[in-house]
């Protein structure tokens, strides 16, 4: 019978292409706890932090938040939040933000809703007919990023975070930074890799860069979160699907190569200048080089303020 | 009748599609002399400076040499070289340094010839072999690039070339960032897109490396350069081969994204640090940070030296 490399008596459960390794499910849970706890690291698991997780009710941010919720458990006056926006996408949002609720209820952890409508007075699924309407050919995705982006910020700056967990993958960073890396921006790539230091920002971090999304999904499933799995119904029209189509290819052809992406990025983003947000946007008063911020660039794009 | 964009006269034959523009044949053939000019600037197009081409008897190398003879055609005290390598690929390279040889014959172009076997006592096809019988399962292109590399650098510091034009198209090099890119290996970025000031290298220069290869091959076809056009027998096993058809697909989807790949790197490698070669190679005295150079590993993994 075939065994888990790790304990040598189990029955394996998954074979890790890259490594070689067949893991029992056990061993598995084990693996991905012990790295995730090492990608954090002592500097953050510790005690006096307090951590706002962007929490969608998908597969990444429950196992992020289910993680980080046994790191924490046993460290003193730590706390973990749930932060959860409601873009407004008619038909799907409610639905994983039900879940994300019983999620931080099960598990006792306190979490907030904040909405795009509360904030900059349009859903998402407005937004996206007002880009129609103006001739604004932008993906939804790129408006939904920058805007919720900000709005997580919001929410954790407001409840005095000292970090803002992100849910995103292995396979999520590698997508960005390769289309980073076609679009040639270096701007985008510094503020993907490099944490801006500013009183306005809460310093976000990303637990499960280095695990794979099928890991995560693995992980879900055998210590059984209950998740929301529908995709968005803009995502079939991203850029981004191509991108993760692209890699996928190349990470069958050459397991590993989603990791070498994103290691290799981390060391080389190091060398990038991080520009100075000296100036203010003259409509929000939210830090910006350039004097207009990219939620009002948007915003002023669409005619909404 | 369509028109071509520019002189809105003739009869268009190409259709660039990242510009939308369509071009006759007279108007494509001044664009491509044009832009190439502007790729080399008037730092290296002036008096008192002496060329040394890498000529493989590929379209590349011979619209480079063309484009290059042009251009120095008029300028006083300048020269062009041809540097001929034959790696010894049986039944393959002599066909290509026949043409290279036909060509300089015909545009009065001196030229060289130096083998893999005179600089290193090996040819390509003896190396492969060798690293076959040791089970070294390294990429033939590997062996290749590095040793060519090495030996055209020699060639042209020999007869104190200013400058050693290598006839990389916008897909090669596009080809070569994505590959590190995906490694990650930033030493290699550096060497791709940074000259290395040193008195044993000669500064590399990539007259064509925003021009796609398709358009390469046209711009030959219709000035009427007879090229080596056989793949090498070796490139089929190439790595290379497979991010040259992601690129394609993304090409083809998203035109100008070979482009936006080669000119982001251009801006994003200006940060990476070049290491200075402080230290020799202990075996043949080139340059090296580590102490061995790449030939040098190279040669000795199969016990050549």
């Amino acid at each position: 019978m075939e065994v888990c490399s790790i304990c040598k008596e189990e029955e394996p459960i998954y074979y890790q292409r890259h490594s070689g390794l067949k893991f029992c499910r056990e061993c598995f849970i084990k693996y991905i706890k012990k790295k995730v706890r090492k990608t954090l690291g002592k500097k953050i698991i510790k005690q006096n932090v307090k951590i706002g997780m962007g929490l969608s009710g998908g597969k990444d941010s429950l196992v992020m938040a289910y993680l980080l919720r046994e790191y924490y458990d046993p460290i003193p006056n730590s706390e973990i939040i749930g932060l959860i926006v409601d873009e407004g996408i008619e038909g799907f949002r409610k639905r994983g933000i039900k879940i994300a609720v019983e999620f931080c209820k099960k598990y006792d952890i306190p979490y907030y809703i904040d909405t795009f409508e509360d904030h900059i007075g349009y859903t998402l699924d407005r937004i996206v007919e007002r880009a129609k309407e103006k001739n604004i050919t932008a993906n939804p995705c790129t408006f939904c990023g920058i805007i919720r982006r900000r709005i997580l910020n919001s929410m954790a700056l407001e409840r005095s975070c000292n970090y803002l967990a992100i849910g995103h993958n292995l396979d999520d960073v590698a997508q960005a930074v390769m289309m980073n890396y076609i679009e040639g921006d270096i701007k985008k790539l510094v503020i993907l890799g490099k944490s801006i230091e500013h009183p306005k920002f809460v310093r976000r971090i990303k637990p499960l860069k280095y695990i794979p999304e099928i890991e995560v999904k693995l992980f879900a499933d055998l210590v059984g979160i209950k998740y929301h799995s529908e995709p968005c119904p803009y995502s079939s029209l991203s850029y981004r699907n191509e991108i993760s189509e692209i890699l996928n290819l190349l990470e069958k052809k050459h397991p590993g190569k989603k990791y070498s992406i994103v290691a290799g990025f981390e060391r080389l983003v190091k060398y990038l200048p991080l520009e100075k947000d000296k100036s203010i946007c003259k409509y929000c008063g939210n830090p910006s080089a350039s004097g207009i911020c990219k939620v009002c660039e948007i915003l002023r794009r669409l005619d909404i303020i």
